[in-house]
């Protein structure tokens, strides 16, 4: 994503997130307690749990998730030969298809991580 | 997986890789060495890149793939509390679809890294 | 979607189907019959099956199928409630990759059932 | 799944159930927790939610949770017909590559709803 | 697969699919049908559309799917250096969690096309 | 993709490949060496792999990759009576989740093989 592009998904994500949770329904602020709590420094340190949430969505081929994660990784000190690293998981792991996501997720890692 | 479908797996993935690399295409041979690159020690170490490709395997849903992960998570010294943090984190991307799978990664678990 | 968004998907799937129906490929087209025809009232009523369309949609992750299925669901008086109950079945099999995709739905349902 | 087959899912399903949740880890009990409410009446009944449930699990493919879903479609009353409307639906927006796990499904179906 | 496996896979496969046929929905015998018409000499033969299946089959990674398309494909003459060649391309696009689907791919060409 | 879509993806590819393979990592640039030569002409031609490609790509749901391979099927001679017939495969096999991307996919074709 570009600067443009990734502000808007702050954006949108703050204020759709603040919308789904002003449903009030259980059941989904449950689970996106979960979510936040799943990156949380335990057995593993969050900096380990972010890079393996951000393979999952590449693999899984999701832009909003792969940008979040990458985000996040950059706050937690993850420098740029470890985010190719985890790109690079992700590419074999998932073939070619990823190609796109990555594409879009080195866009994503200049803005956060520049060189 | 149970000690004797853990067994059948090894073989199984010996034998076939031998016949697959023995076909001698050379797309599929590099293929197969990139992936065992992917692992290697670099700016990740192995025990992380370990970590990424089974949460990588648990979220894309491959019970062989997880099998194998796991076992090579504990040679690297993935100990329980680690591996089950892993679990934690495919689950809550993956979803309730990753259960079934997670049912056999712990006790796959159970036969490499008992308690 | 927002309300512009929405506007273009209805424009863009109606025009598209009409050339891709005009190519005159009987497979293609016997499918998009069949297609409409799955959501017809028969053992299951059309509500409940297009919250099945819907769900399916959501862990797919298709947002132009999630548009559609939340427009159908509305006209066939699935409320806000019921609505957002799919929404948190598709959560929690899907997994937080769904996420992203029930931002764009809520906003889509915001359209079509407000508050 | 023939008869021996689902009896081995429904223990299988049991005794790792208890070991996972038996390993005390926080995140994944409460996403066990959340996963059972997702299907307990609410705006949407029981019934139609486990059918939400069939229709996920048949287009992601996972047949322990299509065996799963079928078993309590069946104690929430779901008729064969309806199953079938589930299965149809899944079909559609699946595609044929659900074939192989419907005809899973259909035999799994003729245990619990024989004719 | 190995012999005794695939021997089950083509009897199961012809019982469940009469069974399913045999409840009479007039969708899914629909889909049936178009199935079938899909590989039908057209303007592709049915030797490329078979090689399309089998492609489709392994990225999706649905074993029961991949061994019907190989034999479908030794039926249409496809030989081992094209298949193998069909295996590649699904392992490059698909990536490594293809491979455990193209172990039993390769066991079971080499029951159709033994070398 | 409309023309601009199209022009857009071509030079972003361009781009951002550029930056990929000049960030040296080794992995990345092999895995990326793969992808070409697994459409070279072999014991299958170009035209039949890229294909394969397409019909892997549509399955996959990845509307970049789905305009890649349509501009290289083009350039293969793939006419337009061929490319529907592997859009009908993907359809079949991949389900109405597909349609979306086939109208995307149908409007790539009508830029590069008008009729």
């Amino acid at each position: 994503m570009n600067h443009e592009e990734l502000e808007h998904f702050r954006k949108y994500r703050e204020k759709m997130n603040e919308k789904i949770l002003g449903s009030d329904h259980l059941g989904i602020k449950r689970f996106f307690n979960l979510d936040t709590q799943a990156y949380v420094d335990g057995a593993l340190n969050t900096k380990t749990k972010e890079m393996l949430g951000l393979v999952a969505s590449m693999v899984l081929r999701c832009d909003d998730c792969i940008s979040y994660h990458i985000l996040r990784c950059a706050e937690e000190k993850v420098n740029r030969a470890e985010m190719i690293e985890v790109f690079n998981v992700a590419l074999v792991v998932g073939g070619s298809i990823v190609i796109p996501h990555m594409r879009r997720a080195f866009e994503t890692m200049e803005q956060v991580l520049p060189e």
